[in-house]
């Protein structure tokens, strides 16, 4: 099979085709043509890590990211202990994988809590716990800006700048940033905090946010060309920044989801030379 | 009837009680013992401008903000020359209904744009050509940051710091603010760009960000105490920004909507003494 060159930088996300196991998307996206995925807890979990990791291995794929720790902004103490515990966890989890990155989605506010500004002190508190504990594994946090719709209940980090706001007290080799087009395509400040990144982009992600937004939010996203991102800036602008990594694609969407998952592939490979890195 | 003084700066925006024709709000406002509304042009339009106006004036209340102006963002130079006229018209019902103030929604992406970027610096070209005539008529337009939900479709002025930037290439008289609550509230740099904004602030109205977000994201407005914002910080901020003017309640919302009046202006009194200035 003749494959683009550019092909190469492309990594499916395992959520991209929820539903295939870990030996499904490993042998689909190796069939497809491509050399990366970024992987998830759960079906890692499911089909055993060092399995997973071997599978991988075996199949001369590289893990460009897993999915996800954080959720660290708990009040009570048993939890957020449980919290960090977990997040060690999946620290292990990534430097069995041999992914560099473990993609950290902050938690949002704690049930009944209206206090953003504690919830925010709560995640730079167990980053400083787990920044030490990921470097000496070799492992890589990835702070992941979300959309500012997902504040309340998912992720209280909302930009890149304030992800970096973050990440900076810490070594530049353990705590990065994630770009993800999806959640930060509409910041008036995003092409100066991509140029202020630089060296703490620690995964570039892209798919589409698609209007209107669907009655379940979680699942705005959709095929590049499907919404209303303009794609190119942001590739010339990490790369400017100086990434050289993977462009990794992660897509909720329950149509997607529907489809056959091979086919899905296919779809991301040819939107991707299409929209993403035309020409 | 004995009135909380604290009520006295409370303004009742006329989208809170849609359905309301313009006598029925001012006798609805004026009968909860309040002093100040904020209008929309559509009411005011079917009732008529200079009927609208005198009937504010002789039932005593402040107009504290007349929505809305905006929409900015066509390339189409017929439809950008008309958005400008009826821009001027808006202004023009400001001065007439003597409000202070016009508040402005930018708009989103024309129809298959993805040129967020010329967006934005389209509607800084049209404030160019608006501000000096709004300010001939003692009228001060209110760039308003909307949640950047709502930026493709709705308004491309998605922060505060965004707002600000806009604003300050003119004088202050001509050019300020909205600090809305439900879309700023998310902001890592809200507090920042309140104290920055200073004399800018034009406007500051309050309601609540309900969780989950609805399925019409429009309507995730909730009364104060329904949602997940902290209020009086807001109200700590603006003032030691120097705002002394209103708090304008603006509730999109079905269910308030579905409500009778006069019982959704009585909540709104209960919850912004209970929620926004307790104590």
């Amino acid at each position: 099979m003749s494959v683009d060159p550019r092909l190469a930088a492309l990594s499916i996300n395992h959520k991209t085709v929820d539903g295939w196991s870990m030996p499904e998307l490993v042998d689909g996206v190796a069939a497809a043509g491509l050399q990366a995925i970024g992987t998830w807890r759960e079906p890692v979990a499911e089909y055993g890590l060092d399995r997973a990791a071997k599978l991988v291995r075996d199949a001369g794929l590289r893990v460009t990211s897993h999915c996800r720790g954080g959720f660290l902004t708990a009040t009570d103490p048993a939890a957020r202990a449980a919290a960090i515990e977990d997040n060690r966890r999946a620290i292990d989890e990534t430097a069995t994988l041999g992914a560099p990155t473990l993609v950290i989605v902050a938690g949002g506010l704690p049930d009944g809590s209206r206090d953003l500004v504690g919830a925010r002190e709560r995640v730079a508190d167990a980053l400083a716990e787990l920044a030490p504990y990921a470097g000496e594994r070799g492992v890589r946090l990835a702070l992941e800006a979300l959309h500012p719709m997902y504040v309340a209940d998912r992720a209280v980090i909302s930009t890149l700048g304030q992800a970096l706001d973050l990440a900076e007290p810490f070594p530049v080799e353990q705590v990065g940033v994630v770009v993800d087009t999806f959640h930060v395509w509409w910041d008036p400040e995003v092409w100066r905090s991509i140029d202020r990144a630089g060296d703490r982009i620690a995964s570039f992600q892209v798919c589409d946010f698609l209007m209107p937004i669907p009655a379940d939010v979680l699942l705005a996203r959709g095929y590049m060309g499907d919404g209303v991102i303009d794609f190119p800036p942001f590739v010339a602008a990490v790369e400017a920044a100086g990434w050289r990594g993977e462009v990794e694609v992660e897509i909720f969407n329950a149509d997607v989801w529907a489809e056959p998952k091979a086919q899905v592939v296919e779809t991301v490979k040819q939107r991707y030379l299409a929209v993403v890195v035309p020409g």
